[in-house]
This record gives C-alpha cells, sequence and structure tokens, in this order.
C-alpha cells in the first residue's frame, strides 16, 4: 500500500475557504500548477518563499507515493508593469535599461533564478513551460473565448467580457470579492479605454509600434495577456481538470481569479480543484518594498552583505527559517529570528549526528511509532512543518537525554527513529547538512591576513581596531584564540 | 582601441573553403549562433566537444572586446528519428519509453545538459530559444517560402522544393556537393511519398493521430520540419544576415544547407556571413556508436565509471585534453591521451602558482611583449588553441627556468606576463584552478569582514591601512575589485 492511501492529508483549499480530504483525480499521478516568475529582474525574497513552500508540497506528495507532474511556468512575455493591461512590458522595460534584447533579460534572470533555487535546495518542476512557447495555444484558447461569446475584439485587442461571463458564473468566488462591489470600487473608465467594463482584462493586446515582442494573429501583431499564459499552460499539460493549483497570496485577484474564468469560458469547467496560497514576507515588521528600502535580495541574506543583518546566513539554514512557519501564514524576517533559527538547524543537525552514532538498548518511555504517527500528523494537517518540526525537536530532546550514545530503544525501533528522522529533515523538508570544510586553503590564507592585520594593530596599540576585527569575526562565526605560539582560529558553525 | 581593432582575426569560413579575415558587420556587436542539442537523453561527449569549441570562440571574441550576442538553441519538438522526414519523434519515442510527457523530457535532459555544461565551464549563450517557443514564427517563414513560390503543399504538410530553388540558387554550395549527385545517390520515392523530389525537405508535417506535439497552421494540425527552428531563430535575434553560424560538422549537410535555403528563399539573403564547423571525436580511435558498445558520457568519464577508463578526469582537465586540438579537427579519446593531458594540465598550474609568487629582476632573453603577440597570433590563426597552449608552455618552461622566486623579468613585463598567462588559461581557454574546497559560506563571511574594514579605513582616510589589506589579500591570491554597487573579490588560485 502507498503511503498516500494510508495518510488522510488534508489541504486549506482557498476555493471553498476551508481544509478538504484531498482526492487525487488519477492516483497515483497528481497534477501541480505553481505560477511562476517574471523573469525581469532579480528574484524577490517573497517569491523565493512562496517556491520553497510549494518545493515543501511538491516534496511531501512526492514522498506519499505520488507521481507528481510539477508545472511551473516562467513569464518571458506580456506582463505589464503594475500587473496592469495598458503600459510597459516589464521585460521590454529592463531590456531598454541593460541595453539588452529581451530574451536576452528572459536568459540572465531565469538563470539567476535558477542558480538561487538550486542554493535553497529547491527541486526544479518536472515541465518549465514559457509564455512564448505557448503563443499558439494562447491564440486557439482566445478564439474559444471569442466562440463561446464571452470576449469581444477592438482595435485589434481582445478583452474579456467579465460582466457577460458573471451573468452565469460567479467572477470573484475565489477571492470571496462581490462583482458589484468590485466594480463600484473601480475608476471610471478613461474615454479613450478600449474596455466595456473597467473589471475586463486583456486576453491579447495589440502591440505599440515600440513594443518589441509581438506575434501575428487573428486580431493584430500583438502579445497576449499576462493572465492567460497560466490558463493555457496549466490545461495543457495537466488537462482540463487538474489536482492543485498554487501561488502567491498576491495572485489571488485578479490572476487567479482570471484563470477560473478563461477556463470556465473557454472549456466550460474552471480547471482547479484545490487552489493554495502561499502568505507573504515583511521584513523587520514592514512590508518589503523598493521604494521605502525595506528590501533583502536572496545573495545578500547569503552573504550578509546588508546593513539589515549583522552576518550571512547559508541557504539551508534560511530555509529551516521558513520551514518553521506555516506556508499559509505571514513571515518576519529578522536579524534576530534568523540567528534563532541557525540555531535551531544546528541543534538539529547536532542530534541527526548523534542519532546516526546511536547504540540500540532497550525500550523505555519514547514510543517510536507514536511519535512517526505524529509527524505524518503534522504534515497531513494542510502541510504544517512548524507542527512536524516540533515534534523533531521532541525527538532530538530524548536523543540528547541518553547518557552516552546508547539510546532507549531497541534495534528495530532505532532503524525506524533514523528513517523517520531522516525522511523529514532531508527529504520533506529538504534541509541540507552543512559541511564541515567550508573554506580549507584559502580561508586560510584569508585568515592570516586578518591575524596580521589584527597583530599589527596591537603593535601600533589601536586596540580600536584590533578589537573591531576580533568582534567582526566572532559574529562571522570564527573565533580568534591567542596562545603563546601565535594567534589561532576555529569555527563555530 | 579596442583588441579586435589591433588583432587580424582569421576564421576558416566552411562556405569559401578558407581562411578569411574576419570583419564584424556591427561592431562591437557580434552575432553568433550555434545549433544546440535535441534534448532527448544525455549529451553525447561529442556533442559537448563542439559547445566547448564554440565556448572558446565565445570566450576570445570576448576577450577580443566584441559584444557578442551568443544565440544557442535548444531542440524540443520536431526532430525525428535519424533526422528524417518519416518517423516517430525523438523526444516522443523517449517519452514513450520513461512514461513521461514529452515536454518533461525536454526538461529533464535541458537541466542535465546545462548541468555537464556547467561542469566544463561553458557560459551559457546570451539567449536559448527553443523550437517550441517560436511555432508562430516558423508559420511566418513557411508563408514566405510558399509565397516565394519554393515550397508546396501536400496533404496538410509543406516541402521545400529544392530542384525549383536550385533553378536560381546553387543548392550544395555549403557542403560542396553538386545537385545531379545528390539526385543520383538518392533512393527512388516511394509511391507514398508526398514530395515531388527525393532531396525536398519538410518544412511542415502533418502530425500523425499518434503525435503528441502538435499545433494548429494553415495547413494542419502539425509540427514544424526540424531544419526551420534555426533559420527562424536565428534571423530573429540575429538579423537577416548575421556574423558567424558554428555547428557540428555532422550537421553541415543537410542541415545547415536547409537552412541556407530557407533564409534565402524566405528573405532574399543567406543569413550567414561566416560559418564554422567542428571536427568529430573517436573513442580509442573508432567511431563512437551506442550499437557498438563504443561510448563514452561526460558522467563516465568525470567518474571513471566505465572500463574505458583506468580512473576518472576532472571536467577541467578534459576541457584542456579538448584544447589540445584544434576544434575544425579529429579528436580521439583515449585513457592514455588524458593521462597526458592532465600531467600538462598540472605543469601549467603549477607555473601559474609559480608566476604568482614571482619576484621581479632585470630582463633576460625572454622578450614578453614578443611572446605575447604570438599568443594573440596563434588565437587569430582561426582559434588555434594547440599552438596557443604550445606558447603557453614555453613561457611554463621559463617560469621553471628560475632559480628561486626571481624571475629575469623587470615589475612591469612580469605584471605583463602575469596578465596575459591569466588571460589566456582563464578567460579564453576557460580552465579553471582545482583546489580542494576552494571559497565556501566561511570564506566569503571572512572576506565580508575584510571588505567592511578596508572601506572603513578608507572612510577614515587611513590609506596605508586599507592599502595592506588589499595588497595582502592579493599576495594570498585575493583580487578586491570596486564596483558601483561596493566591493567584490575573486580567486585567483
Amino acid at each position: 500500500m502507498a503511503l498516500y492511501q494510508e495518510n488522510d492529508l488534508r489541504i486549506y483549499n482557498s476555493l471553498t475557504r476551508k481544509k478538504e480530504s484531498f482526492e487525487a483525480l488519477n492516483a497515483p499521478h497528481l497534477g501541480l500548477y505553481v505560477c511562476g516568475p517574471t523573469v525581469y529582474n532579480d528574484v524577490h525574497l517573497g517569491n523565493c518563499r512562496t517556491f520553497i513552500s510549494f518545493d515543501l508540497v511538491y516534496r511531501y506528495l512526492t514522498h506519499l507515493g505520488y507521481k507528481v507532474r510539477y508545472v511551473r511556468n516562467i513569464t518571458d512575455a506580456g506582463h505589464l508593469e503594475n500587473d496592469a493591461d495598458e503600459g510597459e512590458d516589464k521585460i521590454s522595460q529592463r531590456a531598454r535599461l541593460e541595453k539588452l534584447e529581451p530574451m536576452e533579460i528572459v536568459q540572465k534572470y531565469t538563470l539567476g533564478f535558477h542558480q538561487i533555487m538550486e542554493k535553497f535546495n529547491a527541486h526544479p518542476p518536472t515541465i518549465e513551460p514559457t509564455a512564448t512557447g505557448h503563443i499558439v495555444e494562447q491564440i486557439q484558447m482566445i478564439e474559444k473565448i471569442l466562440e463561446a461569446g464571452l470576449a469581444y475584439e477592438v482595435n485589434g485587442s481582445v478583452y474579456f467580457d467579465v460582466a457577460k461571463y458573471n451573468q452565469s458564473n460567479d467572477y470573484g468566488k475565489l477571492s470571496g470579492r462581490k462583482i458589484e462591489e468590485l466594480i463600484s470600487g473601480t475608476r471610471e473608465l478613461d474615454a479613450q479605454s478600449e474596455k466595456r467594463n473597467p473589471l475586463d482584462f486583456a486576453i491579447w493586446k495589440k502591440a505599440a509600434p515600440s513594443h518589441i515582442q509581438r506575434w501575428q494573429s487573428p486580431w493584430s501583431e500583438g502579445f497576449p495577456g499576462w493572465h492567460l499564459e497560466c490558463s493555457v499552460m496549466s490545461t495543457k499539460y495537466l488537462g482540463p481538470t487538474f489536482d492543485i493549483h498554487g501561488g502567491g497570496m498576491d495572485l489571488k485577484f485578479p490572476h487567479h481569479e482570471c484563470e477560473i474564468a478563461q477556463n470556465k469560458a473557454s472549456q466550460g469547467s474552471e480547471g482547479v480543484r484545490y487552489w493554495m496560497h502561499g502568505n507573504m514576507l515583511t521584513l523587520n515588521g514592514q512590508r518589503m518594498s523598493k521604494s521605502t528600502g525595506n528590501t533583502l535580495l536572496p545573495l545578500e541574506l547569503f552573504t550578509g552583505n546588508t546593513e539589515k543583518l549583522e552576518k550571512g546566513f547559508h541557504p539551508t539554514v534560511v530555509r529551516f527559517f521558513m520551514m518553521q512557519a506555516h506556508y499559509g501564514s505571514q513571515l518576519d524576517f529578522s536579524n534576530e529570528a534568523l540567528l534563532a533559527a541557525e540555531k535551531g538547524y544546528h541543534k538539529l543537525m547536532d542530534a541527526w549526528q548523534k542519532l546516526q552514532n546511536a547504540q540500540a538498548g532497550s525500550n523505555g518511555e519514547f514510543s517510536v511509532s507514536e511519535w512517526r504517527q505524529r509527524c505524518y500528523a503534522a504534515m497531513n494537517d494542510d502541510f504544517n512543518s512548524p507542527v512536524l518540526i516540533a515534534h523533531l525537536f521532541e525527538a532530538v530532546r530524548f536523543i540528547n537525554s541518553a547518557e552516552g550514545a546508547q539510546l532507549a530503544l531497541n534495534a528495530k525501533d532505532l532503524e525506524l527513529l533514523r528513517q523517520t528522522f531522516h525522511d523529514f529533515l532531508f527529504d520533506v523538508l529538504g534541509l541540507e547538512e552543512i559541511s564541515e570544510s567550508q573554506g580549507g586553503e584559502k580561508l586560510d590564507q584569508v585568515m592570516q591576513v586578518l591575524i596580521e592585520l589584527r597583530a599589527q594593530a596591537r603593535a601600533d596599540r589601536d586596540f580600536a581596531l584590533s578589537d573591531a576585527i576580533r568582534d567582526k569575526l566572532a559574529a562571522a562565526g570564527v573565533a580568534l584564540k591567542d596562545g603563546k605560539d601565535g594567534t589561532t582560529y576555529t569555527l563555530e558553525n
């Protein structure tokens, strides 16, 4: 029996706003679609969190024995500034700034995105389709929506007719918005607007003369609307109805709402059975925002090369930090919280080391099978990783309570504890061990430079400098020790 | 003056069959297109050689100061077995075997290909377009060829009319074949063939019912012919006429011949100014072939997990081995040849170590500037890396001839030798130093401490200290670089 048959996985479905027992449509096959990045700049930490959250989902589903087809797209065209229907294309704008061709921008930031995801130990999706790779299919979906009478063409652009769609459907059902309120909350259309109604959204846009990325279509030389690609690529690779669609909470409206409408209008079914939304990040309690300077890039986080942090953090520590919160909860990044996570991470890994070297004894009070059930129960409860981690720490306390290497477990239970600990730590949470030999020869050479500088500063009686060197190194996890043969150093992880 | 203005680069142009002085069409901009892999299996070592050869070309052109737009495609549809116009699609065939969706095969082997290229330290192209990403553009090119009367439609498929094209053009000019001989060498058409002439080739194929990858077109639901994508993607991103087109020699006929015909038929110009072809690999003197078992995969080469080799070889050693042959010559892989290359590689790197620690003296017989000219002359002679390497070994002998650390060079010439050696070894040949553990997170953290200390020293106008930090690091083989986004560092050994 596969693990998924033994486990009652419950998922919070954003569409029904409740936790539901998950039933795969074609088990063991399972279709998962996640909205990927628009590759016009360095990936945001907030986006990273979304992708890492769904990496946890993907990993647990795979662990349960599902054969997951995991589709995460790359938006490489059609995404306009402010997520709007007018304005400049995000990628073209960046291409102009960097004096590159749009597809060079796409290549540069796709490679950068992949590198960051690899550092976080996030598995690549099994299909990574692009918007430009599905122009023909997008044109076909527009044709179907037009045939259904739920879109109209104006001057070479095609708009989805939300009001008409809403007559026999519920536009707003995912985000919980009422169309009347949406309309009253929208500014009136400009006189020159091509839309019949402010809620209508573009599914094909005629390209302005300056727009570089453009394709021939029955309506104009232009480009597809941003919302359309996800409807097309999810249903192309996962079928007209599929299991799970994920994305960041900021995409719920209008992006995902529009996806549902497009699916329904073009194929008669809404497409998605379980909608999942990851929550946002804050930094020191505030919304991250470029304009206020309250931002943090993944690389700054890893190197510590930012005034927001006193030191850098290993990607797996950051990942562990993220796993300490439920994907559906907001998470605040701060120097203190990361330092605490780092301690927790090392505690967990130290226990794992001990567990590997542990010897069997006879069973005491700790019941491995009961504990193991609770680990699964945590993950079955809408992928509750913080509760899982709490259970792992329960095992840590048990492991650390042993005197010597012998645990109060018989051989069989010791093996089960090891296996379960390993499965959840590495396969499901996706953590990695940070290896000891972190520096090697070059680190040693650079450390000698610092030790010499400090010795010189002390000889010059510049104690402000010599102390600064010692303190900064301590903050970076390097302890200096002065002995009679000179100064040596040790790494503190 | 940019380096490319001082150097008379000569390229062997397969089209004219002679070495020609290279003139870029829009210097400093330069367009380079290389036929990439069909991602249906683990990349072959022979393909790796082609891509590494063109990585050398890309690196040297970049070193000369050209701003290279380097396009290398990914063939993810339309490539049929035996490179033919009939039969199963390579990717679909593999998808059936592995029980995956074709685009899962594409993702799996694209990721694998990227990993191998990264191990070989080959730069990614600046644009990496896919066949499926350019269906609209391929349909448009077919329309133009039909309009020009140089293709015909039969039962939903479109074929290029080679005989008609040849009436006012020279089909065979690249490969040096005469059309009469080509025709006489071809089997007669089957009675059921749709082609008018056996030399005609498909530019659009109607999909059989079982064919998965298919798109709507004016002629049928089908897929583009394999030869078409490269014509479309090269001219889309590099313009109707561009500088250099490269590929493996096996692609010269018919693939590249067909590209020329398609370009000429659709746009009136042939497209490519300089055609370059990389030569093949053999293994122990024999053609590599799966059916005879005479094959070697890149990973087997790295791990030594094959009976063909007595040990594994580091990717940079394999790269060095490839660089010891001219890209246009055949190269034979064998255990002995790789062992010899490994020795040579270490000799080169040992000399580089010595050179870094060398001290200046007064000039003797070795003329750095004359030697440097010969290094450039070698590369200017159609990227002649083996001759370049011979020159590097001449410098190695000079370096090793020194008694003690002092070289018979004044400070200025020593610096020029260092710079030139470094440029050719690392930037142009793309070799890497093999180190036990070069860097890691801790080194990065410690380097940040040093960078901060130096920034503080400069802010305090303590230039003695800031210079001491820079110089001591340089002596330790760490170069600091101040940019507008702060200071970064690179490891030099």
